[in-house]
């Protein structure tokens, strides 16, 4: 295959055979290929949830730094199987893909006791003592922002605040006009550019680590804001579980490179200048949404 | 309907009922309801060229002013068919799509001629005379980021440059190694977060006007970089005609709204403090590519 990219695909081919350099600017797939064991993490099934779709799974990471309220409510409905059988509700191109009881809020929704049916906003927190690798390059919509714990984050050193950041598979819980009113019932996952004038004005709840293409490829809705019209328009969801209530052998074997790791700080420098044979310039900038936080098959 | 952005076409739906008031801030939809007639073009035909897959028209709207060469090759690859029956390659999820010709580059290749097989690199251009409506937010990537004859653009002062920025929905040239490889014949359109690492690196020759749902949905490749590992994976192109070439009751008729108007400036503060009843927060920044360019259906 020729045209667009294909050399880097040449690149990562090549990179297999040479010996690792320390003086040569990173390339992102050697800093990859290079990161230590101890670089990489298995995340916590008790704060995993499994969004099983016919076409394939979508492995998401709750943020229990972040929405611990929310994610123990999601948690609970999972763990009752809240879910199964419920459906994608709306696919809005560029935006979101949305999922939950097409009868919230009607006499026919499905109960959620004995998980909560009100919770409070959970759109930041004090920084106070979380993790935080700063990202350098400045951004448009947050005094800092970086990475704690395995998510984007902007941050307020005037305020001591710290909130997740909507960039693309971010997943949050969508909630009607009060800012108390979400309960994680009702979710969205980011499938396109950063919608970054969402953070701090809904609760973002974790993160997909892998499936993404089973939700960005969704039929777009044609109704407003891309729900869908018609009943038989969506999607029913298989299952929504707890990853540590699916047996061992069914689970998603994942990995996901520590933003605390000195190879994720050599991955932020390898996306800001891309010394690949096929760029003509290597940049120099980076914005946030555009290191994403690389996750592997268990080795 | 409940929960994430539900009161937005609540808003919407009220604003109608609405007197316009001038000393309320401005929000989107009303922006747009407002906009007068002159506010709106109707991209010329000549310059327009329809992607026809088997679900729906991709209408992109070429940049003649940013990638001349690359626009005439294109039309005229588009005049002589060269599109019809090839295919859909590659499919990267949140990146791009990509089209032409699986064989090019081999004896089978589809000829290119009377179109050129190689062009000089259009990645930027003089900015002297070149229209520029600045968005006062900064921007991690340029200088200065703002829009040009309906496109999005970085622009550099101290080298007099202005190019085209990668948002979602632009279109560009695939190329080799070489800065001069691109003809125009592979094309990509952005169907995720905004890759503006590639400002600069490639040709950008357009931008998606309509129908990006059919890019943005297609099946992800499995092969390195999302190219399909199989023939029968590509989606066949049904044809890729000037807009000019088709009978005028074919055409898709659209207006975009002009970005060196009045209502486009108010649509900018629109997007940058959002007013809506669901908002906690209005922001008080906005990111070049999180302003799309609106774009309607000819009344």
């Amino acid at each position: 295959m020729n045209r667009l990219h294909a050399a880097v695909s040449l690149a990562v081919a090549a990179l297999l055979s040479l010996h690792a350099n320390a003086q040569t600017p990173p390339i992102g797939a050697e800093v990859l290929a290079n990161a230590p064991a101890d670089a990489w993490r298995s995340p916590d099934p008790a704060r995993t949830v499994y969004l099983d779709l016919p076409a394939g799974r979508v492995v998401i990471e709750l943020a229990s730094d972040f929405a611990p309220a929310h994610a123990a409510n999601i948690s609970t409905l999972a763990h009752n199987g809240y879910w199964d059988g419920l459906s994608i509700l709306r696919a809005q191109d560029n935006y979101v893909v949305q999922w939950g009881d097409a009868n919230a809020g009607t006499a026919q929704a499905r109960p959620l006791a004995p998980a909560r049916g009100k919770l409070p906003a959970e759109f930041d927190r004090s920084a106070a003592g979380q993790p935080f690798t700063a990202l350098s390059d400045g951004d448009i919509y947050a005094p800092q922002v970086g990475w704690s714990d395995g998510f984007p984050v902007g941050r307020d050193p005037a305020s001591g605040r710290i909130w997740l950041a909507h960039c693309y598979g971010m997943v949050g819980a969508g909630r009607d006009a009060a800012a108390d009113s979400s309960n994680g019932a009702e979710l969205y996952a980011v499938i396109g550019h950063a919608p970054r004038h969402l953070d701090r004005n809904i609760t973002l709840v974790g993160r997909v680590l892998d499936g993404m293409q089973w939700l960005a490829t969704l039929p777009r809705g044609s109704g407003a804001l891309g729900f869908y019209e018609r009943p038989e328009q969506r999607l029913a969801i298989t299952h929504l579980r707890l990853a540590s209530e699916v047996p061992e052998a069914e689970r998603s074997a994942l990995q996901v490179l520590r933003t605390d790791s000195a190879s994720f700080t050599q991955w932020i420098e390898a996306r800001r200048n891309r010394h690949e044979d096929w760029f003509i310039s290597p940049v120099g900038h980076v914005e946030l949404c555009n290191v994403p936080i690389p996750v592997r098959p268990q080795p």
